[in-house]
């Protein structure tokens, strides 16, 4: 089900490598060529895999995001390969002239989407459960950001496409799921890298919680969860002209693309950890592009 | 210099493959990681490679496209690795709201832009040409779209990425510079295979003349080249709610993007090969995606 083309790319960013002077390298999943790639889609197959091992197809799929999702609109993509309805419940503004891209691929794909507010979401998806419980069709509910245990699990495989072990791996951390993910396949792979989350929107404390209990059955320390807050510029979405100009500099220079929402604040945490020797020069350096339309 | 990532991905399109009734794979040039992929990241690659085993690295680069040129982009983006300044002549209009992605990724990279029309080209580089030799610099012009023999050579060489031979490979069909290369790796590979460019501007005699002069020293006979023009639009950028429902039922099938200018086309063409039997049922067929922005 849902077989992606793996490994995805993983090279060395040679012109960042000298100017910062240490060895740095990418892994591109946002360039796993399914579902418009990106850590969503490594997390959702998981997670529709389960549901489908034990469950068979779902009649309905819901689930719920900011109205330019990336994980919606793989949920979406995904529901549309199995056949099934997708009722996506987005929080944010009905954009009424400039449809986002991923909405507008989740459209493209079928499914339907209700706009509310944050606190409406819980509400939004038990009516919609409701609904179609009432007309005996099985609901498939993903939580939102594809923040589960499988969908981590997704990440403690992806370390082994890694061709060697690196020093660090840095990488942008939202929901914190990937970073547990990450955390665990270094963990069961003995591996002595540091793994670096920069947070995208949360402080450390909300963030390093949310990532504790994806960690059940690892003896992991506390300690190891390394949850930066410092390079969120304010909170989710938030920029400034700094990271702008960041984000461009790293374009120009490697001809890669960064957003300024995740990874573009990944990239930027990773600098500042390399300026301050957080991160020590000559030591070997692995980005993770987790991607984003 | 400019080491690319490859193989690029190749699989299969489960989806397409089941309800168009052919073994259908697409092989993601649009996913080449570095400089934004596409042809034109394998073409000026090489164009570039020749230049600098010749000559050196070059004082300033100049090329020539339209407005939103995937070409200029990645000219763009090479000349600024090299550390060389680049200067773009545009054809069209001067973008005075949206500036179109391409054209953006360039500017970051540092380009300078003219807008000129069409005529007014090769006027406006020789002008150019003549500024930077008053001042003792070399320049080097790179024609448009890369239409080169190393970058023909480049598809050339592409073609040994497949691991197997398949019966057709499909793909849009610009210049004619991907068409002759491939058609090259075919008969130097001696493959069976049967090469169908789709053209997405020019009429087939057009497109023939174009590609045959890149076919020097193979003995391919112009009957090899088949280069479709029943699925052009209307030619260059024309599209239709045909193409876009089109193009939008393959994004939702396989969740795979296409574009209307280019791959839409293609695969349209494909589609259509399918349906009045030119392709046979059954057989396996590759698609072999050129990217764009």
């Amino acid at each position: 089900m849902f077989e992606l083309t793996l490994p995805s790319p993983f090279y060395q960013l040679k012109s960042l490598s000298l100017l910062w002077g240490v060895d740095l390298w990418v892994k591109r999943d946002d360039l796993i060529p399914q579902f418009y790639g990106g850590n969503k889609t490594r997390k959702n197959r998981a997670i529709f895999k389960k549901y489908f091992e034990q469950n068979g197809i779902p009649d309905v799929v819901i689930t719920n995001g900011g109205v330019n999702s990336n994980h919606a609109r793989v949920v979406a993509l995904m529901a549309k390969q199995l056949g099934c309805p997708c009722e996506l419940v987005l929080h944010g503004q009905e954009p009424l002239i400039d449809i986002p891209t991923n909405l507008l691929i989740a459209k493209i794909a079928g499914a339907r989407h209700h706009i509310v507010q944050p606190s409406g979401i819980r509400g939004k998806i038990e009516e919609l459960c409701e609904e179609y419980k009432s007309l005996g069709k099985r609901c498939f509910v993903i939580p939102g950001g594809a923040h589960t245990p499988e969908a981590a699990m997704a990440y403690e495989k992806a370390v082994q496409e890694l061709t060697f072990a690196p020093d660090y791996i840095v990488h942008a951390s939202g929901t914190g799921g990937t970073q547990a993910g990450l955390l665990r396949g270094i963990f069961k792979n003995n591996l002595e890298t540091q793994l670096m989350g920069i947070s995208v929107a949360r402080n450390s404390q909300r963030g390093v919680a949310a990532i504790n209990p994806l960690l059940d059955g690892c003896s992991i320390t506390e300690e190891s969860i390394r949850f930066f807050d410092e390079f969120t510029f304010g909170g989710y979405g938030c920029t400034t002209e700094e990271l702008t100009n960041f984000v461009q500099t790293v374009i120009a220079t490697e001809g890669m693309p960064l957003d300024e929402i995740y990874t573009g604040k990944a990239m930027y945490g990773l600098h500042e950890l390399v300026k301050s020797r957080e991160i020590e020069k000559g030591s070997q350096v692995v980005f993770w592009h987790t991607g984003g339309v």
